[in-house]
């Protein structure tokens, strides 16, 4: 498996969460996209997170709408960082309940919340936290981060 | 098992979640409760749900507060009818994560939501469902909803 | 009349309510759909639902938008489950007026809420709900949850 | 009956509905206090109101919280103005669903809402209504505003 | 001046507002629209209320966005009924601003408000506060709530 | 009148509002406290605001919750900037309407919102207004910033 | 520098934020727009804000999105009055999001807030701001507030 | 510097904040607890964030409630992990603001947001972060979800 698996409640998330392995893609990090509902195919969420430690994934990235459960479920049931990326879906009351649902986890199993369809933003996470271990990455989060200063730049200077 | 299976996702949630088994049984059916989490016991939550089928439950009551999954995790394993009850804990933002994350299931998994804390009124609409199908049930369902008539009758008498 | 009466309070929710009348003949089971107001026609709302039980009916789903009170007047007048579905109308504020109105029942009267929209779930819950005395839907179940991971799957396979 | 019909769905909304009784008596309007619930007792509650303009009621002030439709079933049944008060009871998430659902009424039967608890708004709102064909009340309500004025001026003065 | 006034704060207001109007037409009541701001024109608003009563004005309706002052500007200043719509514009945040606002009135001074947008609604009530002392009124309003209840009868026969 | 005038609607404000006098006293800024409400003492209020360029008011700060109108008032009537505090009183609902009714202004008419029950804030912000043209009190701001800075550093220290 | 700064967090605000400039200009007041992010150019934003006293500015208006800081951030370094506006961008929960982050300022750092996308307010008020010490300014804004006065009435007039 | 540095506004987010420094003793990682503002000590904040990398820290904890831009700063001049916890402070709107301004990053810029007041699920998040590189603490972890399981198996043996 990939070292950062980016998972989904519904073939519809796919526009917001490939913006996560388009990221991870840009840094050279290692990534794969599945759908996998923690409603639908409750067995197979579970059997996904249990067994991702040992298939070699580091980091996991959730995205669903509505009661949003599946990071929490990911989360359940294995040790690594979970990353939840609440979707604004059709079915979502404006984002609410996706976030709500993905960022109130009880004490003991924290799910890493980011913005409504910020699934850009989960995957720099991702990378933030292999960066932690890896300087290669560490350094491209540098560089990424120039350029992000440096687009700002330019739109002022065409003010 | 017991036909109606309360099930809970913390001990703190029990003052709240005996009010259903209270009202359960001054109807005569038997009930149980139990305390599992979505998330910190996921298997043992997601086996309960699996097995209740064929361990004779008939309906399962789930209460959880905060990103309240448990509802959602039972009625993704089960065919039997799941009544949801949003708690209103402590690290609940004032019940809205409890309700939302308890009430927007996706399409496929409905998960019956009753008020904020409305374990009684999980209790009433389990006896109801039993009641579609048993004579004796919707009888005294019908002598309880008369009961709650006579008492607001008997309240507007004293003012 | 048929087992499960599907009610709204516009003709406007119809377009949502008839996904609920369309996944119980899936099932094969009786349903029909009609039109009636807690508000502009509350007397035939209340016959309505105050007959429902000695015309055969065993499950009600009642849609309504707004102060959405149709739910709770079927409730307020039969022992039979009443499943709510809050619909998201134009004159609503996004829904929320929808859902508070119909699942924050007093105690004695509950209401089996669905998601916002939720129409085809309220269809689902209602074969649930027979499904506790009726293997042969039971079994339909099964299968249609069967279907629905077979989709996800599926739509997994495609990436 | 007496001229301002003041109902509440609940013994405990006592404390706060009395405040309109108390408002009106200061004007010298004949008015009554009653317990009748929406969902309890629908039948005594829409027959009262039903019978209300036979009966020589001018105006009904109606008092409910959570999924609040007590005042929405008043306004269903009489061509009377009904005003509603939202209640912020215990089983309330925070007066927004007694708010949401007193006032989101649909198209053709509107509730007067006041603010949430203003049962003495109420009052005074009945007696504005009355006041509109009552030069006696239109000159209490003018001495009312009159005196609301000198106490905030009073007020100020002690600073 | 008519009988029913109907304001607004903004000439973006009318297509709500005007439906106040038609429903009152369409029941013989004497009525007119002007625009009026409580916060770009506040002498000008403030003198039409102050001389409202003396100008046979029976009742007001007031309808504005965002922070609407208007209704409440109005109801300071005279002892008539003052019926508040908010209205769902384009600087308000779908309406939560303009319904608070007008609705979450102080003690003494109410505001009878009615549902976002619901300016028919407001013409309906105006008509009841009329009809509290004047039997043709009444009449119309006993006939446009058996048209109502027709016209729902009436879609429910298409289905 | 006093350089900075500081207004509530209601006795009950003073605790939350003498916080604004407090600082600006530290500034040594003139200022003064008033009681006086946009609903019941509306001409009073209008006549405050009318006059206060000329009474030699630079800035006025208003404070009032619910359906906070007086900020409004105090703006449509003065060319002074006018800073609003939304209160959460206890007929607010958590300070929602305090703080929707005080900052959504329409185009024309700002309001300078602070924080909630922020009276505080808005006596530094009124000194800041003033500091755009007086160095002693730019002067003293720049105190005042260190001074919090240091509180903060000493905090740290006992950690 | 020029007397009014206008900064926003992205190219994307400038539609809202050239309001706040072009009233500016109508006004004959200096001023000047820029992009920098809170958090994609802290430290362009952070030099900003400490040397805009030294260059001459003497308010600040600041727009964002989201978790929009820009304004807490400029206000943090400088004792200049900040204006902020809240703008409802495309990754903001209806502005939610933007105007929380915006106003909710802790004790001794406040943030005048205006409403979401209030951008053309942000531009009176900082003329308020300076009027405060400059007649010329102060007249202008007479002759603005008595324009749009005249604007009402016109459009009243139309109808 | 410690491997987790946790960091909050003010000392009165001490209580929730040292949660976070419990569990990451308990798990035998090095953390350190310190004050800093992103208000009132801007460059303080500033500049430990820019130098947290060299000093060897591996990630960022940082909590704050209100408008809650702590996280934010530190995630705007770090390539670490950034984790952010919102806390519900007396001048917070019932977390509400500390909720937004901390999850809703923009694009670029994540923080990894915790339930509220989720100081101890920020540390277990901080150890998941630190396991994906050390299957020392990996182990830990572990070991600590499997107590956490058997103390909800205990608690439900306890009924």
């Amino acid at each position: 498996m990939a070292t950062v698996s980016i998972v989904m409640g519904s073939k519809s998330d796919l526009p917001v969460m490939q913006e996560a392995s388009k990221v991870l893609d840009s840094f050279g990090i290692d990534n794969s996209l599945s759908i996998m509902s923690a409603h639908r195919t409750p067995e197979r969420a579970a059997d996904f997170s249990k067994n991702a430690v040992n298939n070699g994934v580091k980091v996991i990235i959730a995205g669903a709408g509505g009661a949003a459960h599946l990071a929490g479920v990911m989360a359940s049931l294995t040790t690594l960082p979970v990353i939840g990326v609440p979707i604004v879906s059709s079915n979502s009351i404006d984002g609410w309940d996706s976030l709500l649902s993905t960022v109130q986890m009880p004490s003991g199993i924290p799910v890493a919340t980011v913005a409504t369809n910020g699934a850009k933003n989960a995957g720099i996470l991702a990378a933030q936290i292999l960066g932690t271990s890896d300087n290669e990455i560490s350094n491209k989060l540098r560089k990424f981060k120039s350029d992000l200063a440096d687009k700002v730049v330019k739109d002022d200077s065409t003010l």
